[in-house]
């Protein structure tokens, strides 16, 4: 099993499943999203977790799905709350419809992601759903807390951590938990699979906030510097603020404070500070630290070593990624 | 067991229930709303139909709680949706908080509810979680048509008893079937308990639509003729619509076009075009088809008769109700 193989047969799941019909304006939304694909990461780590346990890691394809779904109905509802008017380059559903439906056609989403879910053997049911309960909870407070720190002054390094970890690492460690789960792992091996995840997502979200600063304009498909621009108390920032001094820290504050500016300007400014207090390196330092901490848990797994192959070459790939 | 025994445990169950704490802005809508009350009908339901096939119903008092958090997840989206400022006489959430708040602290009292549904036994979770997932996915279908039917010119009798057949009855059918489940009855019985949920709710619904227009104003909640100000395709109006002819077919053509009125005119002309075409009696005939549907279901079941009387007792109260 490659991860070839496990985006083959996820793109078979997805291209066969229908979500229902009538009335379209629920439905149609749904099959919207989801037909704007996305790397179907999520799903992937999934399968490749089960992989890891047992060769029959196809009765995982459902259950895998379900963390995809999910992924996407809190992109149709985080959407609406940031006003975001592109998702994969193309209009949000709120722009193409309009909020009302996007907020109805979201509920259905996620209780579409629990039916897939329900395609799981009886046995571990109980255990993955109340896992997935408690990950969805989660989303939904690191979403409240990226909302929080919007209009807050100072967000400490912890609490970004926290929020990010909660908004988007969770997710990834219960896309390997559920695998782990579906493919029979005992209780350690599970617990470690979160924890891979968890730290495969906090490194993965602050390579985000790295590349937004220094990606390669041609590669990175957003806008080079859009956190900058917005104020965005990412891990750089958060971090810069921390480090400056003296004339520094009030350059960096005044261009925080400033309401009109040229844009290009601005993000020149304020990398130029970031190179001034190293902050490429500082970011790179903790990413490699997550990344590490993931690797090291996966080298300690008690699973023939080849088996380890898929998930090894994946994180490495996500560890490269310039994009 | 009686009515009053269900209400009590369910008001210790709702007393109970935390929801969760951090970040507050998330959690506390949750509770507000659902410390505004209401009849909780459904998950006395619930209890009632456990009640039926076993005396242990105590063990369907987390369920039975999953189907109201349920409930007021649809009320805080829908009050979004239809604008609402009102909900039980104090403001809706989106009106005391903003939509954003309201989406996302909806989003997870919907996850909430399928906390509190996982706490079935082991060996029911999947059957209840699927009919859960059928009956959710129903409500938002018919939370959808109602959206829909607002901009129409024409919506069918048929079209409508399909909608808040949707809306609100296959919930009521649900409540009544999970507490079958979890009573242990068999198929026969648990199907049969469905249906009579759904013709309580299409009998409970109709009767909403009748005391809009004949309730007791001291009595009923809302303002009377609420529907009628606001041109609600109810099934008052697609009657009287479906029957009017002549003079009487344009006068109330004549007042649905009409955008600047005295409200208390149009209510008064309307309801005199009601009572012309006897719409109430058709009306309350339609209903008492509903609810004798029900009580046939009820008397054919197999369970001892004294059993019965709770479940009885409840629909009859339904069906007399003025408010």
């Amino acid at each position: 099993m490659t991860l070839n193989e496990f985006s083959k047969a996820l793109a078979n799941e997805f291209a066969s499943q229908t979500y229902g019909s009538h009335p379209v304006e629920l439905y149609e939304p749904l099959r919207y999203l989801m037909s704007l694909g996305g790397k179907r990461l999520r799903p992937a780590m999934t399968l490749m977790a089960t992989a890891l346990f047992t060769d029959d890691w196809q009765k995982a394809i459902k259950p895998a799905s379900a963390v995809e779904v999910f992924h996407n109905f809190t992109l149709m509802h985080d959407d609406i709350m940031d006003k975001a008017p592109l998702r994969r380059g193309k209009p949000t559903v709120h722009e193409k419809w309009n909020d009302n439906i996007a907020i109805l056609s979201g509920d259905v989403m996620l209780v579409q992601a629990y039916e897939l879910l329900a395609e799981i053997d009886d046995h571990l049911l109980k255990r993955a759903l109340k896992r997935f309960n408690r990950t969805a909870a989660e989303v939904c407070e690191g979403q409240q807390l990226d909302m929080n720190f919007e209009s807050r002054e100072e967000v400490s390094e912890e609490e970004y951590i926290q929020m990010i970890k909660l908004k988007t690492s969770v997710l990834l460690g219960f896309a390997l938990e559920l695998g782990a789960i579906i493919g029979g792992a005992d209780e350690e091996a599970i617990e470690a699979l979160y924890e891979i995840g968890v730290n495969i997502g906090l490194g993965f979200q602050l390579m985000d906030d790295l590349l937004d600063v220094y990606g390669d304009p041609d590669k990175f498909g957003k806008q080079i510097g859009g956190d900058i621009i917005a104020n965005k108390k990412t891990f750089m920032l958060i971090e810069a603020r921390n480090k400056a001094t003296g004339e520094t820290k009030i350059t960096l504050e005044n261009w925080l404070q400033e309401t009109r500016f040229n844009p290009v300007e601005k993000v020149a400014a304020v990398t130029a500070i970031y190179d001034s207090l190293h902050i490429r390196a500082i970011a790179q330092q903790r990413i490699n630290a997550y990344f590490d901490k993931a690797f090291h848990l996966l080298d300690a797994l008690q699973v023939e070593e080849v088996r380890k192959n898929e998930l090894r070459a994946f994180a490495s790939m996500l560890i490269d990624r310039e994009v």
